[in-house]
């Protein structure tokens, strides 16, 4: 028998959360599991971590396993740092994040904790993989999914990932049969157009809710956006060099001399 | 007389801290300043943004301007959202945000709070960039740096910035007649070694400190740290389209059919 592979689930909207839940479930049929997960919601938390103050984590029996379990105060990102420089004496063969409540898709990637759990595990080497399912509800079924979280685990146990690249993974919020597949993207071209929802307090006080509208201006086909929108379960790689290495050249005719 | 450009000034440290106190002294040489910033240091926050709670802000008078000023219980991005949805008028012709407490350079941008800044005022379409200084002090003196941080802003509004980048500015903290020149970068293959600080409380409790060592492994001349290991003020640009295009055909020949 082969040796099972070791596979790190975390999460940023809680390790109660039904999604992770069914990530959990997943992994447990490909290897041995660890789970490492804040132990409440961390959503938009972007890519924090935890310098300011103490971070704390205890064993935790959500279900019948045969995982073990850990929850943290941290965000996803200190959950995966905790995971790999104390819990874990060999460094994990995959970590998978999610899945989410949520859509990360597009620019919506940089706000997302679940995508800084994949892009922090990627950082130490390990492949990685965020996923996200295009629904807020909490108690949302996960389960006719399972199958396509499956498959893309293994091929990424497979085939290894590249140095620097982790996966975006968004599912439709569709039904199965209309599932048209996997697709290869790139992150589209949106934004979100915000509003802020001015209120006053009983104390008198003004204060303001973030609220948004986002907006896809990208009119590609090889997108993130148009995969979901067209009945296709998106993944766009994802790099964390930042550098947009094309526009340096143009930035060295600049003149910043004093 | 031309008009005045408008200046949006941010940072992560807290609308206090002396680094944006020079920053905001360099903006008001050059045009129209507006700041909004967080009413208290938000360090290693990434890109967060407040979706859970409601967000203040109020006026503030701490110097003797002219710039109008606003602190906000928001994160850097919550700043540059409400500057632009809700304070101002019209569109900024530059955001800047910092001078930040520390280093941004390499991976220490997906965990900035001033780069996000940066990143979310790009992404609203307005030129921007981030500034740090390779000193984590508080009391540190920013002055004899500002005209290298002057001269890059006045470029920016000179020349504009490509859709979709943003500046990454890092000053190596040597004496000013130390300081060889400012030199466009990429970003360093770099990485945290983390180790966690365990502890006991005085309640039998243990908790962890977060601590790391900064490891580079890459050799190249042409990265960030290197050019500030030399005395270089680095300039990276960033984008926030974070697909891995050379990958996308590659990960096409993978198999996801169930």
């Amino acid at each position: 028998m082969n040796k099972k592979p070791l596979i790190l689930v975390t999460n940023d909207d809680g390790i109660k959360a039904p999604g992770i839940r069914a990530l959990i479930s997943v992994a447990n049929e490909i290897g041995e599991v660890i789970v490492v997960a804040p132990d409440r919601p961390r959503s938009a938390m972007g890519h924090a971590i935890t310098i300011n103050k103490p971070l704390y984590f205890k064993e935790e029996e959500i279900d019948n396993g045969p995982q073990s379990e850990y929850s943290s105060s941290g965000t996803p990102a200190d959950c995966v740092k905790l995971a790999i420089h104390e819990l874990l004496s060999k460094k994990p063969d995959l970590c998978i994040s999610g899945i989410n409540h949520g859509s990360n898709s597009s620019v919506n990637i940089v706000y997302s904790g679940t995508m800084s759990a994949a892009l922090e595990a990627g950082m130490e080497g390990i492949p990685s993989i965020g996923f996200s399912l295009l629904n807020y509800d909490w108690d949302i079924d996960f389960s006719p999914y399972k199958t396509y979280v499956k498959k893309i685990c293994l091929e990424v146990l497979k085939n290894g990932l590249k140095k620097g690249v982790s996966l975006n993974v968004n599912i439709p919020h569709i039904k199965k049969r209309e599932i048209k597949g996997v697709k290869i993207c790139r992150q589209a071209d949106a934004n979100w157009t915000e509003k802020f929802d001015k209120r006053i307090s009983p104390m008198k006080k003004t204060y303001y809710w973030l609220t948004g509208k986002f907006i896809n201006y990208d009119k590609g086909t090889d997108t993130d956006e148009w995969a979901l929108e067209n009945g296709y379960i998106s993944i766009v790689p994802v790099k964390f060099d930042f550098t947009d290495t094309n526009y340096i050249e143009k930035l060295k005719n600049w003149n910043f001399d004093e």
